[in-house]
């Protein structure tokens, strides 16, 4: 594929209005927020992912000879709009609410004050990777949940939305929980650690499932988890068995089964009456195919004995909510405070913060006010992470983030870590007096 | 972000599968299938997209030393496989049923014959690949089915999964029938025309709706469609009327306008209105704001005046049937066809070709014979694209995969053509005799 220009990554919108704002001198600095307007049904919080990347994106966006080039054939340009284009660094400043925090409707994620320009260009590439990871890392965070002190890896690298979304959604269920990723890639990317089991058709390449087993044990020991439903799952289970006491004698350990087809719950009990009947108790059983944190749950919760479940397309996909309702809005400008009224789809105007409730059982709730508002109590959590367009600080490492995630998503109230569907009480998001002071004089007056 | 090594876009296991066939010289030829396993509930044909970027891959396949040196750091792998693996190219023959053209369950789509090893590692990225633009390839068919002789324009960039989910995506819905897309890089990389409107915050800039739009229209008149709904969007058309007068003095015309919430298909009439008594019947009406086939299709039949619709995050992530159930099968290696028979996931052996039936009225049918079987009446689908790892001819133009989608389209049974979701007929995808015979034969000993 012919690689492109990556400052190209933006609707052509946001260059006709920058166009506009050039050829009028409206770059005077502007702030928009970042925020999810409403959350899917199917989800009580959402995990905060993919600021890293929204950060690398500012900090490198350039446009290069060629992307200034293909922009003059539109014929809508005109050199000093390109001109501004070649010298365009971002120059902003950027508040964000950190990678693995809990986030809720409304609330701004990132905040962008810059150039009106700058910041314009910027909207389309922030909102789909920061709306794009948050969405992996929200439903591997029920995944989380659902595993409880079981093990979960991301299979999920064949059957999502692109190559990016497999490289950048593995990082994303990393954040929430998972053990491991099977996608090599994201090994060397992001130093994720790697996983994997062996496919069926290894076992379809030998004459008898049993040599199978004997050959990958041998030579891949320290990954011999063995996949035994290629043709029937308890006889697969057998024969592991069979080949696991002649392995021994050469020092080579089975170190697991995998089940990817059928009733795992039923399956893993079968599985594994055979296998400690065989004296093969330390063997772990893996269970995959189609997996989701409603099916995990109700493994885990009738006992089934599987030690680590591999979970692909449901979560990296996030087939039961596969999009996230991301804007990105303009909330002041040189004029001041702004805000849209368009029906269900009203903005809040001006720069704001938000900030938590902690209480003894966990956090209680959050309030969005303005920025320079006094707020009592609450930890605020948009933090400054770029000023003049570089990072504040070296950003946390993967590590840092999931601990913060595995943090956050300890201190949630228990109905919010409930998988649903039932109905339920949804956390608090309030607005603060100086902000429905704002919002009640503008309002009335909104082209002020 | 660190850019990785594209050859490690795959699973571990394909690797640690690898090792042992070359540990064991089990790498001669073999064949795989690609295939969709069932049709999601909401889909009642597929179209095929993709294969470009697979063959793309296939060509370019190679290990940089980043790459092996980061295998190295895994301790899984011994110097002689990495050796393997640093002068591997992909070698094999692929046979492919072209883009654009309509394909149903269980029919290969791709084939590929090459060594075991090599066959084997490019599992990951060609299920990637391909069953993401298939995913959206026939999800923006059954939006051009909606649209009718309506025009409509991908706007999904900034809410897909990922940024070459927004580039492939883009090329996809291209494919199926959008005219443009709002995405400027995949005008760069693939020369699709791209469009655009303004966004509210253009809008919010301004002190009145109406010097925001004289401005537009004076700074851009080539795209000045002007989004009318940031306050109220009757009101919004009245402005656009009192502008477009006096900027029709200047020699500029207005283009068209936008509406992107509330409802559509009343606010479309009362629009029409407003702009036919102020003079601007030739001003198109664009909408936008959740579209899905559903909508537009209540919306055409119920004869708003919308003359193009902007389709984004419902197309682009495909959020009905976010992902296909596409895999990836070995069906014959050195022992001669293999199959596997686990619970709902069987497999068909053998290298096949897939024959379709026309008749007068259109497609009737599919045949998935053997490859080499006779089969009387029917046209292959499966054409031969890469030949020693090379491509046999060059690949057909965006346009010509764009007018064989088209024909598709107007070839299939009418029944596929409706939107759902009540029950219909199947498209009848049968097998050969010759396929039958095999199946009966190798069924009773797999692991013959």
């Amino acid at each position: 594929m012919p690689t492109g220009s990556p400052a190209l990554f933006t609707d052509l919108y946001e260059l006709t209005m920058a166009a506009s704002y050039h050829a009028r001198g409206l770059d005077e600095p502007a702030t928009f927020d970042l925020f999810f307007r409403k959350l899917p049904e199917q989800r009580r919080f959402l995990v905060s992912c993919g600021l890293e990347q929204c950060l690398d994106y500012l900090e490198n966006l350039s446009f290069d000879e060629r992307a200034l080039s293909y922009l003059g054939t539109l014929d809508l340009f005109d050199d000093s709009f390109l001109d501004r284009l070649r010298e365009l660094r971002f120059t902003g400043e950027v508040w964000a609410i950190p990678e693995g925090e809990a986030v809720f409707e409304t609330e701004p994620v990132i905040r962008v004050t810059a150039p009106l320009i700058e910041a314009q260009l910027v909207e389309t590439y922030l909102l789909n990777c920061l709306s794009h990871q948050t969405m992996v890392a929200s439903k591997a965070a029920r995944v989380a949940l659902a595993c409880g002190t079981h093990d979960f890896v991301d299979f999920s690298a064949r059957r999502v939305q692109g190559s990016d979304a497999a490289l950048l959604g593995s990082r994303a269920s990393h954040v929430s929980g998972a053990s491991a990723t099977s996608l090599v890639l994201a090994g060397q990317v992001f130093g994720i650690p790697v996983s994997g089991t062996m496919a069926h058709s290894y076992v379809m390449r030998f004459r008898r499932e049993a040599d199978a087993y004997r050959a990958f044990a041998r030579d891949v020991p320290e990954r011999a988890v063995l996949v035994i439903d290629t043709y029937d799952t308890v006889e697969g289970a057998r024969r592991v068995v069979e080949v696991a006491a002649e392995l021994a004698t050469e020092g080579v350990r089975v170190q697991g089964v995998r089940l990817d087809s059928g009733d795992l719950g039923q399956l893993a009990h079968q599985v594994r009456s055979v296998l400690d009947e065989g004296g093969l108790s330390g063997v772990r059983i893996v269970a995959s195919g189609d997996l989701d944190e409603h099916r995990i749950a109700s493994l885990v919760e009738s006992g089934a004995p599987i030690d680590s479940f591999g979970v692909g397309t449901r979560m990296g996909a996030s087939t039961d909510a596969p999009s996230l309702n991301a804007v990105y809005k303009l909330v002041e400008d040189a004029d001041g405070p702004k805000l849209k009224l368009s029906p269900d789809k009203a903005t809040l105007p001006g720069r704001k913060q938000v900030h938590r409730a902690h209480g003894e059982a966990g956090v209680e709730g959050d309030l969005i006010a303005l920025h320079d508002e006094e707020v009592v109590g609450g930890e605020p959590l948009l933090d400054r992470v770029l000023v003049d367009g570089a990072r504040t600080w070296p950003s946390p490492s993967l590590g840092a983030v999931r601990r913060r995630c595995r943090e956050t998503l300890g201190a949630l109230p228990e109905r919010l870590r409930a998988l649903g569907p039932e109905e339920f009480e949804p956390f608090p998001v309030g607005i603060s007096e100086g902000l429905q002071d704002l919002l009640a004089r503008i309002g009335q007056d909104p082209h002020h």
